[in-house]
């Protein structure tokens, strides 16, 4: 997948589109999922403009990636998903189903 | 979750059973899922004992989980998954479906 810097994850980061925030830090920004797969569905959005996995692990530093996976636990436990089980989902790559190509992770959850 | 020192993957990891690597770094080892879901279903085992994705993320230093997510891409690129596309899934809890109290991350693929 190539970066392309018009898509909808980009616009949001930019202020463009609007979004309800959940979360943010320095890394990341997290809200839910407009087409939710669980009662639980959010997206947690690296602020950088990585493409998905392959890219993030290729390019990023180590405080970078540890600064994301930081916040997708500082997430999670902001849901109040964490007693209950939740899952971590990255498609990587548009044959396993990513729709925006900006790295995105799933948190899902059946319930609080 | 506890973790459990005789749960199955800890024996793998002691060589108290069997299995082939598919591969092996300082942090992890991959082997193939013995129920498959997908084509492809490949487990990546840290070598710590970290019951799961919460307990890597208060206890690991960056290090470690950027090796960890490090070693992930570097099983992806040796499936031959890359390109067409693969799954990243870490089931956080009992309660999300994970079966053995010891971290570890499906990578699945419908096709190398």
């Amino acid at each position: 997948m190539t970066y392309d810097i018009n898509n909808v994850f980009a616009k949001i980061l930019r202020g463009e589109i609007p979004t309800n925030k959940l979360y943010e830090d320095e890394y990341v920004i997290a809200f839910n999922d407009i087409h939710p797969k669980a009662p639980v569905h959010v997206l947690v959005v690296p602020k950088s403009a990585y493409t998905d996995f392959n890219d993030l692990m290729e390019r990023a530093e180590k405080e970078e990636v540890n600064g994301i996976f930081k916040a997708v636990e500082a997430v999670a436990k902001q849901l109040g998903v964490v007693q209950g089980g939740y899952k971590l989902l990255m498609n990587v790559g548009s044959g396993a189903g990513q729709e925006v190509p900006h790295l995105h992770i799933h948190i899902l959850a059946e319930k609080k």
